[in-house]
């Protein structure tokens, strides 16, 4: 698979060739991997509403219309046109497979899952084998364990029970545990909040935090477009920070303060601030000493830090490590007092990859009881998250340790995920930089390369005439031309060079 | 237990004996079964947020602050601490136990779930051990025969990845065959949205018909409080109608029609008129005449009609028969282009009650392409609901069928709990009407009774003293005296008979 992948790389870098003097950017999710899930619209009726229908597009919630999500957008509606064509009628397109390197989502790859996490999971689903002497066979000792310890958490063993708004304690009891020994301080199960992954959790801050279009929030540009549909969602305004391309995607605290006075002067009173480390889709991991001026930039400025921080296991030099920014923000000696933070985590991402658990959970600290009480309500009026899901986030947050039955070969496994990525990274990295008019920075985490494509003019001017975006043009041909499925840059924010 | 709860349940209604004049509703859950789950909001920061936190109750979203979810409110969180007090010192209260009755939690409660469902799903979450000759001794033939098939309709068997946005295709093929075998008539998997639970359903369709408080959405009442909730968090204006409780809570069309010109007035267009069959709190189901005359009305005023069916199973009385708004509408005649239409369907109710997955769906009909590209948009947003909750669901809507080896023991499992429910609201609902200043309707199904107590006037005025309600001081003083948590009927949004 890696090799086919790389030589589809080159196959699509060589197209770049042709394409001079104007740089774009387009993000290479995955690092060029294949993603077989089809992900267009249905679309059983064909024509559009009429002013007899009581929903049309004139009377919709306008916030919605408003809303983007690039990530599976158009392009990906056309990807799963062209692979229903090709299923109808093989050869009838120049590639026999669609590569869809839209999103992150490792096991339509081929990722196997942790097989521990998997044992246990199975084991709370069907907890009456438990005792029967045929398991001992199938699983692990220390998965029959865990999954022994973990319904013991669960009142009445019930995995088919609504739990706590916020999960279950004994689940946040473990996940606050894991924080304090990846954190080195102390983390309170009472600021657990579980949720089916990270979206749902930054859906409900948004929610909080954004009253009207002059509620702003600060995001990085490029950024993972879950953050512009949803502050498009809530009717917020997206105010913008660039990261810096020639920098590696480096983050200016002046230009924080630029754009949040900028955005003053508009009428937006910025409300938070998101950070995403390791970088989505850029790659860059923070340096310490910048996490620290982010931090001195929130408690000053008075906004809350939405640390998106759903990679932390996915970092691929030897010279940067993960620091959560509650880490960062105690070891300055602030506490709850100093700073309103909220971490998101999710069981989709690191070397796990469960996307398709919907697991994680947000972190919330430094925020008044009061504030805290609105959280919690409108957890509840979703009643809870999955179970199997916040089994999961207590899993990855407490993996197997050194004597368990499962250790080695979850270590293995683990590390085996892990040296992949970053292979496939570098591989990646170095065959954009090897081509003619194409370069990108460093993956140094995540899952994602964002580089730049210079085009000829005459590619815009084509691109203009069909009222498209140069990026979003040129992606288009990329997979009419060869099957892989790329996000323009421009789905991400990124603004043109010129 | 289920005589432990009548005694309970008597014990409590003597509580009524001393009160009378005032009629009052306050919603029996469940059949007064005990819940064991834990629901108050954390309290690790004591504190108020004050002016230097940059989120207080001055600059959170006000439509959060106007939001309210009773049956996870103010009496849950009383009972959590008292359960805290009863753990830390056993006799301090009267009770050893706190009686969960505010929300239908079947699992909970020692409700067991199905076999073949849980089974299929542990096989699908490990699939490596399906072919392992131990497998064959722990489980069913015929769970170990659908999880293969339900794997083959995953792309790569990747139980661990993102789905399409509106669930995994296959999947919704099992669920549109179920929902014609039930009907009757045609169902299109492309209209089938899996979600994790009904409750993300419903937010999606308010967020696409709220713009503003001048969008109406036609409610019952008492009515599920998800439903006032969701529309407070998105800004639009709950439109009442009235359910009759001297009919068994009939629902007349005219005082529909009454309500519609009455919001007109306000300037309030109605968008769509929420319809929960079987009823919850109430527990009336439809006749089949009323619901031609409800199809009748969302038509000619052009409104859409939301229907929460999420009990279709739980139908307790012979004369009743559920039958879906789709099956209604359809046999009148009505297609695509006559009425916009949303049923909603969760695993957690039914004889099921399979709460903590999460899964679900709503079948969406009579909206136009492009509607239907929003709503998909929407739903893209967070990617996609958790696929344990897909599979799920689909077994729900397709369980194990004659000659299958499983048949016999699902059939046993489920007969047993759905006559255990019918049985104990028969027996609850004697109880209730035998005793004086308690009056309370026949559950024809769903999981509730929703009795009308007569207060005294005396304890009327000890509630303004304190200024509670007096349904919310009445359950109050019930669960202090009892352990028994009910939730008003105020929070239903029942008005008072006076």
């Amino acid at each position: 698979m890696r090799k086919f992948v790389t030589e589809r790389a080159k196959q699509l870098l060589s197209l770049s060739r042709q394409y001079q003097h104007r740089p774009l950017s387009a993000s290479l999710s995955r690092f060029l991997s294949s993603d077989p899930i089809s992900s267009s619209p249905s679309s059983s009726m064909a024509s559009p509403s009429d002013s007899s229908t009581p929903l049309t597009l004139q009377t919709i919630n306008p916030k919605v219309l408003k809303c983007e999500y690039a990530v599976r957008g158009e392009i990906v509606t056309l990807a799963q046109k062209l692979q229903e064509e090709l299923q109808a009628k093989p050869g009838s397109h120049p590639f026999n497979e669609i590569l869809y390197c839209n999103i992150g989502n490792p096991q339509s790859l081929g990722q196997q899952p942790i097989t521990f996490f998997r044992e246990v999971l199975a084991l709370c689903d069907h907890p009456s084998i438990l005792d029967k002497s045929e398991t001992q066979g199938l699983f692990s000792a220390d998965s029959i364990e865990r999954a022994w310890q973990i319904l013991g958490q669960i009142p009445g063993r019930a995995t088919g029970a609504y739990s706590h708004s916020q999960g279950i304690k004994g689940l946040r009891d473990t996940i606050a545990a894991g924080i304090e020994a990846r954190d080195g301080f102390p983390a309170d199960p009472n600021d657990i909040f579980l949720t089916d992954g990270a979206s749902p959790a930054v859906h409900m801050m948004m929610q909080l935090l954004i009253t009207s279009e002059k509620d702003g929030i600060l995001c990085p540009i490029p950024q993972y477009p879950l953050y512009s549909a949803s502050i498009a969602l809530h009717g917020g305004s997206l105010v913008p920070y660039y990261l810096d391309e020639a920098t590696n995607w480096g983050l200016e605290v002046s230009d924080l303060k630029k754009q949040l006075e900028d955005a003053k002067s508009k009428g937006i009173t910025a409300r938070a601030l998101v950070v995403i480390n390791p970088g989505n889709p850029t790659g860059q991991v923070l340096a310490e000493d910048n996490q620290r001026e982010i931090v001195e930039f929130c408690k000053q400025e008075g906004i809350v830090l939405l640390a998106d921080e759903v990679y932390q296991e996915n970092v691929y030099v030897p010279e940067k490590k993960f620091h959560s920014f509650k880490k960062i923000s105690r070891s300055m000696g602030y506490g709850e007092k100093d700073l309103s933070l909220v971490s998101f985590q999710s069981v989709s991402k690191g070397y796990y990859g469960e996307c398709g658990k919907r697991g994680g959970y947000m972190e919330v600290t430094g925020f008044g009881a009061d504030i805290r009480e609105q959280i919690y309500k409108v957890a509840s009026v979703n009643l809870c998250s999955n179970i199997s899901g916040q089994i999961l986030a207590s899993l990855v947050m407490s993996p197997p340790k050194a004597g368990d039955e499962s250790f080695e070969s979850y270590l293995e496994e683990r590390d085996g995920i892990l040296s992949s990525l970053a292979r496939r990274a570098k591989t990646l990295e170095e065959a954009f930089n090897s081509l003619e008019g194409v370069t990108c920075n460093k993956a140094e985490g995540a899952m994602y390369l964002f580089p730049r494509v210079r085009l000829p003019e005459n590619a815009i001017k084509a691109s203009e005439a069909v009222k498209t975006a140069p990026d979003a043009f040129y992606c288009r041909r990329l997979l009419n031309a060869t099957g892989i499925v790329f996000v323009p840059g421009s789905g991400f924010g990124q603004v043109s060079a010129y």
